[in-house]
């Protein structure tokens, strides 16, 4: 369970007192705010606050002095029109605040995003928790031979077994040595009242990349949509993939407009090379093209055979 | 008056329905949402969204689970605190939106701070009102002769007169000029059927800089307080730090804390060269220092004085 | 002619002095370094500095210790995979800095890219140039009555003349008004030695977005990319494209592999919906798709048989 | 020894072959360019390009169209001002670019600094070294007692031993496990020919933050003297202020001028509140002020007395 008795109470309390605000707000999303969406085995996503709304975009399309929209119907028309033509300013108009739990080695990744704001639990500061991950068995793959950065069918049998056994071993050893340099206890007192303990911003770099951080992160919805159009893709990692997949729901309760056209206008959608289109032209006519006559390069040539659903 | 009946309207059903949300909200900035606070002759300032107080800037420092308040004394020593060493991150946790009015010139200021969302109204795409600025007559200064970007004594007399002649004169006759090469009459309908009109995206270029144009303008707390430091600063040409001083009036209501750390520690603070700090140890240990002897050269050694209200 | 004499004097001898580097050069480039590119009237575009080449992309992929070059077909195919996959952190690390002549309203547009890094000719500080934008009479177009941020068929005849004459005069205008409130003669000399002369500030509303301006303006290769695939695009207003045009031919100069793979992959390509996708599966599966059958709304049919070069 | 036979081998090649530029050129920075400059056990920093000098920041901020020096007393007292008055942007123009090696956890707080270009060795497609950081006896510091993010006194005797100890026993054992999830021999080949292999993206999650990893880091000359002024100062972190204080060393050799402006009025300078501007208006006046009668709470007047080394 990610969360504390203490932790849920302060999410309980949160979540107890509405107020009044002339701010548009997002019904759908109000439902979820503050509570902990489960992601791998200690980590979550938490919505902590909003700023928007699909109005929001048309309005600051529209630079306009009421709420901005006319119908849904056109509101939606112009909401896709923006998304087709990569307009992207306006949806920058709309805000999203997140608590997230996650291991380190996730963290480095998402942190390449950089037009997000960002509050991380800093152990220099402070002690961080016994909490690491370990992958499923569904989820512990080998290396994939075809491409270096990605991961080929899951590990079985006795070998499955002793990675379990390392990862976890080798995580209980270096957090248990990393309290003892530390001369914590489990409950606060020093191990030992005679030793100093080391300064906590040394004793970290004992523990491994596998272990749980947490930060507020903040972006507007255009960022989040490329985050997400990174993310929650098939290229990406599976242990990032998952915390895009949870936002990505997020985003359906904030702005479901928003939504349907990043759906249908970027991660539905395909760019094609020159060198593609011209093939595809051909192939429309009904002439026979195969890799070589396409002119694209083998690996080109598969992935836009994929992208047709052909070969 | 900035605003039409229309536009005033929008506004009112705007403001007509507060609805719930579990968000925090800043009740002093509720009181004047969506409203235009006038600055010059034909421009204004509306707060038309905002994302987080003081207590959230708390909750992002301690990436806490719930609000992140403890004691209002405690919040208040925290966010001195963080102002006081630059520790801007938890400062970028809230986010504030407006709606500007604002002549061409400022503009072209303003849109150098670029962490900031944008959506300016097009004159490519529609077409621009008659507004435009001309100073009153106290702002009718004269070219600085010691500081070649500043303002000197107001113009008077004849020489006045002139100038506020020629600047209205020159407004409404290029204004008229760019509704005839667009072909446009007042009310929609085309000057000469006969004709086409000028492209909206050339007609504009014959517009002066004293236009008026209006934006969305979105940045986050620590870049407001960027923004302000600089804008709301005596060094600030008076056209565009009017509308920082309006702004810095909606920080004071949206995040009270916060403003009177930024009065303390940025507005009201200075900040020392290395020379400058050894010349004020001197001065404590009651040495005679005159400009020669600082190391200061001249023009540092006038700012040092004015600094430490000498001289 | 857009330099004076000076102002080539100075071009010329900052290219009389070649002095050896480790760092990598760029030898099209450095041909044409600190020239004068011709763009509209009066303006210009002048590449004044660059770090980095077509290896430096594959260096920095690669992490490497030397110049990161293996073979030129092994850089082409690796450059051609970060362009495809939009592995775009590559390409930030080379960077270019230009000198700018453009009017103002073409400012205006171009000041929206905010990844870059930008010094503007202040008309705070010093006083602007009698220099204004008069389109060549086969650039004075209507306004595009399909299309409200369009043009259309280029005006004649009567209207044209009306239009040139209005540009031509009131830029003359303004500009003699200008100088008349600063108080300043052709030589720089008062014109009135009994009067003070307006603020620089103040005065410089009076011209019209029309006026030139100059600046220094710093990019790297990706945001550089990202200015042109939207700047060099059929789309964008002729008076920001013609930059565009010539800048990219600094481009293809400066890095030729990323050049080439800019224009296939990016440029040359198209970006296709979920919906187009799937028609484009229907034609090539030889179906009969027409707009309503394709799910696509009228305009988005026209865009992909556009890209498609059918109907 | 941070370095390999091969890749010294790259960077000797490197500087072999200069060639002729007509960009200006930094002889100082040339001369230690590409250089690995050692830093704690196993890191470095080197310097593989950059672009612009100080006479560049002056060019810029002239907009001029040749070198933009006048007379170098001229150019410092321009680049002064400009320091001094945070005038930044011209300091944007000029640009570096570093390859640093460095342990994880110091990586995690320099990637903080967002605006700068990042390409780090990847280890989701390639193998990390057996390479950690392990302090010098020197630097182990004890937790400080007085400030919760701070060290005290370096620990001594058995502690020491025993901190020691775990460190590298911890940090070979994770290693050894990483190669053994990897399937991976020292030369390459798999251990057991039998198995698969862990994915790198997962098994790399075994490793601590003390291992080393690598990367391209550009970032303009403003930011670097922002990242500088944070790493480079007393409270920053041991482990990431030697990289600071090696890189305040390339600032030297690259921009004389700027690197003396900086130290004068930001490295050495300080910043006063204006309670503690009050205090010190009353200290020249010959007042006695002591904490209570200074309005300042007592951790300020303690910062405040270190600042004009009193008290």
């Amino acid at each position: 369970m990610p969360l504390s008795t203490d932790q849920q109470a302060e999410i309980d309390q949160a979540r107890g007192g509405a107020q009044p605000t002339l701010r548009p707000i997002s019904p759908a999303l109000e439902e979820i705010l503050f509570q902990a969406l489960p992601v791998l085995d200690h980590g979550f996503v938490r919505v902590v606050d909003y700023m928007g709304d699909d109005a929001a975009v048309v309005q600051a399309a529209r630079v306009s002095y009421g709420r901005g929209t006319k119908k849904v119907s056109e509101d939606r028309g112009l909401i896709n029109y923006l998304m087709r033509h990569r307009h992207t300013t306006p949806f920058e108009m709309c805000e999203i605040k997140y608590h997230v739990k996650l291991p380190i080695f996730v963290a480095r990744q998402w942190i390449r995003h950089r037009t997000a704001n960002v509050n991380e639990y800093s152990a220099r500061y402070s002690i961080l928790d016994n909490e690491y991950y370990v992958p499923k068995p569904e989820h512990l793959a080998a290396q994939s031979t075809a491409n270096r950065q990605g991961r080929d069918q899951v590990l079985s049998g006795k070998e499955a077994e002793r990675v379990f056994d390392l990862l976890k071993k080798d995580a209980e050893l270096v957090y248990e040595h990393y309290m003892e340099m530390l001369n914590e206890g489990e409950t606060g007192e020093p191990l030992d009242p005679e030793r100093s303990g080391l300064a906590r911003e040394l004793a970290r770099m004992n523990l491994s990349l596998a272990f749980y951080t947490q930060w507020y992160w903040k972006t507007n919805l255009h960022n989040l949509m490329q985050f997400l159009s990174l993310r929650a893709d098939a290229h990406a990692q599976y242990e990032i993939r998952v915390y895009a997949d949870v936002m990505l729901d997020t985003l359906k309760r904030w702005c479901p407009i928003s939504y349907d056209a990043f759906m249908e206008y970027r991660m539905g959608g395909a760019h094609l090379s020159k060198t593609g289109l011209a093939a595809i032209k051909r192939l429309i006519a009904g002439e026979k093209v195969d890799q070589k006559s396409s002119g694209l390069n083998p690996r080109e040539w598969r992935e836009l055979m994929a992208v047709l659903g052909l070969g």
